[in-house]
């Protein structure tokens, strides 16, 4: 740990809410530093703008507020969905891949106004202060990092009511009185939920915990078609209209939540050892994991979409560690974006209450041939007599092996 | 390819219908062998005591008619899914798990019956021909195998017609004329379809294809709750109610076909090289996929649970691809299995129009605590500033990579 | 298999041997087509332009010699060494690598010269074969592949004998007579035996055997000391001096063989299912695998490199197999290569009666620092009490899984 | 850290040497607790009484000293070698194998004894604290660890001094004088050396720091040949004489230090993240691998043995981090003794100035066919022709990929 003395100025990760806002104070009384904020607007649905005010209500000289929502789509959420990325056979990484893009633009930021230092408001408990602190370090290795929650000891809400009394900040007594029992947190691909009752995995979540989505058995009786087109494995278009990749996942979380479509409720491993109960909405997110599957079906080779596969927990797992600027994540990307080239075309679905249901692919790049698989006479496109010889070769060994009696 | 005299005696996978009784005649007629057949039931819903008099009125003189359905789901089913198995992240290898087992039965018959060939009624354009003939080569190296569809000069359905009426073999013209249009195959997991209008990608399937489930929109308006117990990762009870692995099969594909569970839509890849599209029912399978996952996350260690991820698509892959009597799924399995002791507890679902939702689940083996994910207070079960040394020398590399300038 | 009359013209890889001139003239008199003969200069040893002259004997009017050993060096060897690819622990894949160039360019020549078929003399029992077609296969897809061995009856020395006496095909009676009883192939890479007394596992080849190497014992009894310096991944310069791919790959054959290093002598596993006992010698691919990875240690990322260590088996294997030209090897060089951008430096070798010593390497770019690893007083560079952070958050699973009853 | 007043008795891996000697006293002094000795022989070559009477004189009560050569090999080394293990390319492990037995046993002895803490002199900096304590925690979760080096203030060889000194530890001032520069580690396995002018890893090792093996150079000029009898895997006798393991690696130890053999000299990745140049010496070892590849060649299955060496990094790569006991490690070793069953046989080796060759090998349960491989005529063991349809199938998609326009 550095001595507080060292650090001049610091960059914080900064969302106006009350416990960001003890950091700010925090900081400024703890390091004597000077405290530049940085507000992202990711798609969490918050105002971001009402953090300007509070920063300079708590003395920020510098504050920078901005709209990342493409760049989070087209470099972030699309290239983790080239991967089909799931972590543990169900989450499809809704806050880990905000982390990194977080982390970058604060190191930018640092660089550009000469900080020294960059702090962030994740809990000594979870994954994400991994993630941000991984970012810092890959992109600025010298950088000081700031973790209040591992340093202080305000351990309680209590605690930091007085403190935040103590110190004159604001505390929004209403919202904090009728705000969500759960810790949650969102941005364009989802939204989540921890704590409260959910620390028992044996309880069944109310339906008022979830904000994005109706329940299945709220959506409509009536299902709706949609038909996406992929270019390069990315999505460009919605029913025929062309879109960006920030106006693609906006539609499709629409569509999704209106249909019931994308909430999961999981145990899963947190890198920092435990294991922790978690329930997510990913809406559009869950309407592009299958709908990519099915485009890359006709369209990607079928040892290349093995390989994919072999290498996707692999992949999720980093992502979800943190590590999105470690040279294996990079190396995993590249040989990702390789297989992507074909992956164009597109896919009809049918979204009926919870349900994503593939209801046709197309593509001028599939490699389906119909006349080689048809039972019917396919004229010659291919010789049954060869899978003769090719069962015969690859069960050679598995006879020899019988042979040596195993 | 043998001479067709060396032929003595051959085991028919026979199922009593045209194409299998068809292969019957053919092969006495061609290799002037004697011919046993062997007719399993797997569930597959065929009363297959039907094929005793079609077998006898063909002059076989060896019939063996067997209910396997228990050992089939006690040792193919079971340990298939302790892997969490999936091809190509959507099939659930319903048709892939049954060959070995028949394999197995046709080659042990073989051996009692001192016959030296066995036969199989697969095309060679298709993965069961190389599903069945590598179980055969792995069990019985020298065996010789039949594949008539690969010899013979039948192209077309009307040839089968003609062969039949030539050689006095009964045709069912109404089952001929009323039967669907589509290729089917069915087992106690499930229920697959292949060909006619499946055969264009962008093509929707008809409601009527479906066989075994109601659609989501047919499905029940409330929702139903289950409950699922596991003891070394199998399930041994549904609601309380201890049952034997087929009749907990055969009650999860009530329940889920019941709900709309379970309809794939997909484009394969085969491992004879072409791309395929099929349709797939598996609704007990695809609720015992959710519940597996659910239970093993509280009850598996991470890297465990993380490591069979990474080795579940090469497992799938080799069910799919016939390797079940290799080593190296032997070897996967020892190591699979080695997991599962500890999966043991109750899993709750909710069931609701083509939804399975996980909802609950709890274990005496957890190792959930909730003491070290809560956001609350934890008496110190865990000290947060551990946090600062792991994110630190697991960042060591990151920032030495990043001063050698990448 | 295509009709005879199909093919027009044949591009035949021709190394103007006998075997290779028997097929010119089978090919002639059986398809009855005109055909293109390709000879490439490889490093095999072999005067190449002696094809010319027996070409022209044999009536082909197209002729193709060329020097490929830059392209093969440069595209294919170094590619290769970057991912320290070996096969089953042994393996360099001296035979393999060279296989897809010649396919690329054949098929090259086929296309200018508007051939519809390409033929090769590698047998039915072998990986060559595999390798060959698959490159045509993947390079143009309808290309007409003619594999004389396994279409003729000709089977033993004797029908080849007899074939050319009849044909007139001279046969150089004394190389006949003096000539190698092994099955040898040979590139700038390495040179490799199989068959004879190699049959019998338990058999030791006798010294006279190898060509390219001394004996461990015959070699220099001082050793010598060479330093490599590489730039991306690949060697640019031997003892401060520049050089090209192939003039390093020259020079450190010319250096190991001198000091008895690459024999190996292994059974290893064919594609196309039956082990095989092959010998190899390849000194200067023996001195390139241990100088990579000793630079590699310092510039190349731990989690990386064990990327690298993980994928490598599959790719040697994509390697052996013929998959050169596939999606899935395309994507793991693709991530291979993503690795190597900052493997630059100087590895310092030391050689001596078939040892390969790495006795020091540098680099502007290692991420080695002395401060990190020293027992001595490191001034703070890392701190010791980080470990037990690391230690405890790494240790929680194993704690909760024990606490579970494992 | 727990508070010093917890512990009540603590079992310490107690050397004899300086270091756990002043441990020993430090540990009494700050702890205020009963120390247990815990002393192995693991075959480092130290006389492990030695340490009897200097625990008695530090008023040790309880005092264990214990030969575990036969479970190190038996229950350890050779499980290992079974998988092949090397880490990153190179290193066979020799330091992180002999950990999780000490761990072990240290728990046995605290359950035994009722002690609640154990302690090692492993430093912060090393992976050895790791290995230590992922066993520690693993066998016994709750155990308090105490790892002085991460607690203390002493952070030089003065420092270390002064306090033995001050507190009447007998330093053996002359062996303090004597003693190799170096950091070593040896058990039965391998000796390594890190640090002085390894520091530098351009600098080459010195002639005089090694202490196993003659250097080649000085190695006999006459070739020793060696027969290796394996029984599901493991060595069973040498040159006809059964052996029990430790005998099996003490004899094969011999071997090679005198024949030179099992040097390497590498810059390796800390599990805590720094890369740190070491040195070993693995006579035995080395020996052992190249001939249990050897025997595997022909006993075990292609895919099975291609299955393992895609493991065999991750495996290596878990016990040098540490991870012995964890789940995932028990999973691939499961895996990997799943397929040494019939890994029985025979290997003739060639010992000659740091070289092993392979020059024979032999099994009753040989997979090898020579009528197989063989390029003489093979009376119909292989059809040629079969390879056609083999190389059309596995093409099929490379031309489908190919006319998809790539």
């Amino acid at each position: 740990m550095m001595s507080h003395s060292d650090v001049k100025k610091a960059v914080l990760a900064y969302s106006g809410g009350l416990d960001t806002s003890i950091i700010l104070k925090w900081l400024q009384d703890t390091y004597h530093c000077e405290v530049v904020t940085f507000t992202a607007d990711l798609g969490q649905g918050d105002e971001v703008e009402d953090a300007r005010a509070k920063a300079k209500a708590g003395g920020v000289k510098s504050i920078y507020i901005e709209d990342m929502r493409e760049e989070f789509v087209r470099d972030y959420v699309f290239p983790m969905f080239r991967a089909n990325a799931i972590y543990e056979g169900e989450y499809l990484l809704g806050t880990s891949i905000a982390r990194p893009l977080i982390s970058k633009r604060m190191i930018e930021i640092a660089n550009a106004e000469g900080a020294d230092a960059v702090s962030h408001g994740a809990t000594g408990k979870g994954n994400d202060q991994v993630r941000f602190e991984f970012g810092f370090y890959a992109l600025k290795p010298d950088v000081k990092v700031i973790a209040p929650w591992r340093e202080w000891d305000l351990v309680s809400r209590e605690d930091m009511l007085n403190y935040a009394e103590k110190h004159g900040i604001p505390v929004e007594r209403k919202r904090e009185g009728s705000k969500s029992p759960y810790s949650m947190d969102a941005n364009l691909l989802h939204i989540s939920y921890e704590g409260y009752d959910l620390e028992d995995p044996w309880c069944e979540p109310s339906e008022e915990m979830w904000r994005w989505s109706v329940s299945p058995e709220a959506a409509p009786d009536v299902p709706e078609y949609v038909e996406l087109s992929y270019k390069g494995g990315d999505i460009v278009a919605i029913n025929g209209v062309a879109m960006t990749p920030a106006q693609v996942l906006t539609e499709l979380n629409r569509l999704g939540g209106k249909h019931g479509i994308g909430r999961i409720d999981i145990v899963e491993n947190r890198y920092v050892g435990m294991k922790s109960r978690g329930c997510y909405e990913t809406p559009g997110g869950t309407i592009m994991l299958k709908a990519h599957r099915a485009i890359e079906s006709l369209t990607v080779d079928r040892e290349a979409a093995h390989l994919k596969d072999e290498l996707m927990p692999r992949y999720a797992k980093l992502v979800y560690n943190g590590y999105w600027f470690a040279a294996e994540r990079e190396m995993l990307q590249q040989a990702i974006d390789a297989s992507q080239a074909t992956v164009n075309g597109d896919v009809r679905l049918k979204l009926y209450k919870g349900n994503v249901m593939v209801v046709g692919r197309r593509s001028d790049q599939s490699m389906f041939d119909e006349r080689l698989c048809t039972f019917e006479d396919d004229q010659g496109a291919y010789d049954q007599k060869d899978a003769g010889g090719f069962i015969k070769l690859n069960a050679l060994r598995l006879r020899m092996r019988a042979l040596a009696g195993k």
